[in-house]
């Protein structure tokens, strides 16, 4: 099942998507993917959606919402794909990198990516799977976990490397608001590929390419291990990491400028595809 | 003013303290000072309460919930006590450390510290001025960012040490759920000393001591900071940081130990006391 958070007429509304059918079916009395699966009957409610049907083809990039549009938890992960920890000639982590993103920085799969001009200098991409939770996950074994995992989506860890930079944490490089795609859709765990892809192309030219078997810690992994720490929450969502190929590794660094496009694409999931558009601002 | 969130049959309450009138009155429709806060006539609804009447002096440690029970962002900053800072050899920073706390990790004034005994080993104390948002803030000036400061709180930043270093990001350290006491009033900006000293005792024992003006980044100077990265909201908490004197820094490390007492209090305040309880837990 595909489902997924779109605009329309001023609101929001969660959907499922039948590609098949070029539609996207509104499900009653949700207005996005995490209100749906606060509701322990969501797959029954997703499957049975009998509102408003929408032309999928007609839907504009713009009428993406962010899957989930406000996560109670971003847990994001560093250092997770393992080719890339062993090129770099580091060891493979024994924990999980964990650090933390707001709900302001999502975006939908076609927003532009919104950067005030004094970041603008190092924006550079992460392309990664996420995982969205899908009931309440507390010391879970790996098992446990599994099963509460209600799908997978594709976030673009947009990253101002300065900022990350500026200090030991990385959270100010991390949370720029409105910086962060999230979606097109929400794909429920059956359908994901196992070896799916995680790609990232910058313009015409592809940066990153990594299977999501290479992860060090599997979705499920983490789950499990951020749940000893705090209770996950239906609409929760953990980003799993990014593989090689960020701007920030290349010699000289290399960054977005003002109006590239970034798109990020997991195989059997669908792609992010946004625009950096910088932004001059004053007060409020 | 001085405001509250407190428990009562069963629910959470906003409330105005008269610590004169040994008074806490309900504030009329509002669950928390979240919601109270979220209303842009807040003072004058605190100014008017009216509703039910508690004996403040009858109220237990424990019906204190967190000031705000669920902030959508909690803002922690790190190394900014000038003090401590230059005591440890380090240079002054020219930008704050920012780091994240989910909103699970809160409880009240006088609740237990609850870590689950595989983290129980290097639980320590971080008091800190803590700082709560009473209007949207984006891109502001310090001036702007004194001007939405609601109010001032306390909050004991208690952090699993093993878990704090385990990686290069502190995250997992700094949120455990049910770690970290924020209370027991709010009080509005007016009412703070400009020299208000925050000190930390455990058991009998005085560990931190150190005036609000040592602080490298006053909060007006954070808030303006972290509003050119992303919107502060009302009910959004930053932490100031903590001054010298926690455990991991004695020779040889010192922590909490299961049942022992840690009171942080600021001038002015209050003071939040809490014991630390490890937890034998199972799955979910």
């Amino acid at each position: 099942m595909r489902l997924a958070t779109i605009r329309t007429a001023g609101l929001t509304r969660a959907v499922r998507v039948d590609p098949g059918a070029d539609a996207a079916i509104e499900i009653d009395g949700a207005g996005d993917l995490g209100e749906l699966l606060s509701d322990p009957d969501w797959r029954a409610r997703a499957a049975g959606a009998s509102g408003r049907v929408h032309t999928l083809s007609a839907l504009a990039s713009t009428d993406y919402a962010p899957v989930v549009v406000r996560p109670g938890k971003i847990v994001c992960v560093g250092l997770n794909y393992r080719e890339h920890i062993l090129e770099m000639g580091r060891e493979l982590p024994t924990h999980p990198t964990l650090f933390a993103k707001y709900a302001e920085a999502l975006i939908g799969a076609g927003d532009d990516i919104l950067i005030p001009r004094e970041a603008a200098d190092t924006v550079d991409w992460e392309g990664e799977l996420a995982v969205v939770v899908g009931r309440p996950l507390r010391h879970a074994s790996t098992a446990q976990a599994a099963e509460a995992i209600a799908g997978f989506t594709v976030m673009n860890d947009v990253t101002v490397r300065a900022y990350q930079y500026r200090t030991t944490q990385w959270l100010q490089g991390k949370t720029f608001e409105s910086s962060t795609p999230l979606g097109p859709v929400l794909v429920t765990a059956d359908e994901l590929p196992a070896r799916a892809h995680v790609s990232t192309t910058v313009g015409e030219t592809r940066r990153q390419h990594a299977s999501i078997d290479d992860l060090v810690f599997s979705p499920a992994d983490l789950l499990s291990y951020i749940s000893r720490i705090v209770t996950l929450r239906p609409g929760d969502v953990v980003a799993t990491g990014t593989p090689g190929g960020v701007g920030h590794a290349s010699e000289p660094p290399e960054h977005l400028a003002d109006g590239e496009r970034v798109t990020v694409t997991v195989d059997g999931i669908g792609s992010v595809s946004n625009r950096l558009r910088i932004l001059d601002v004053g007060g409020i």
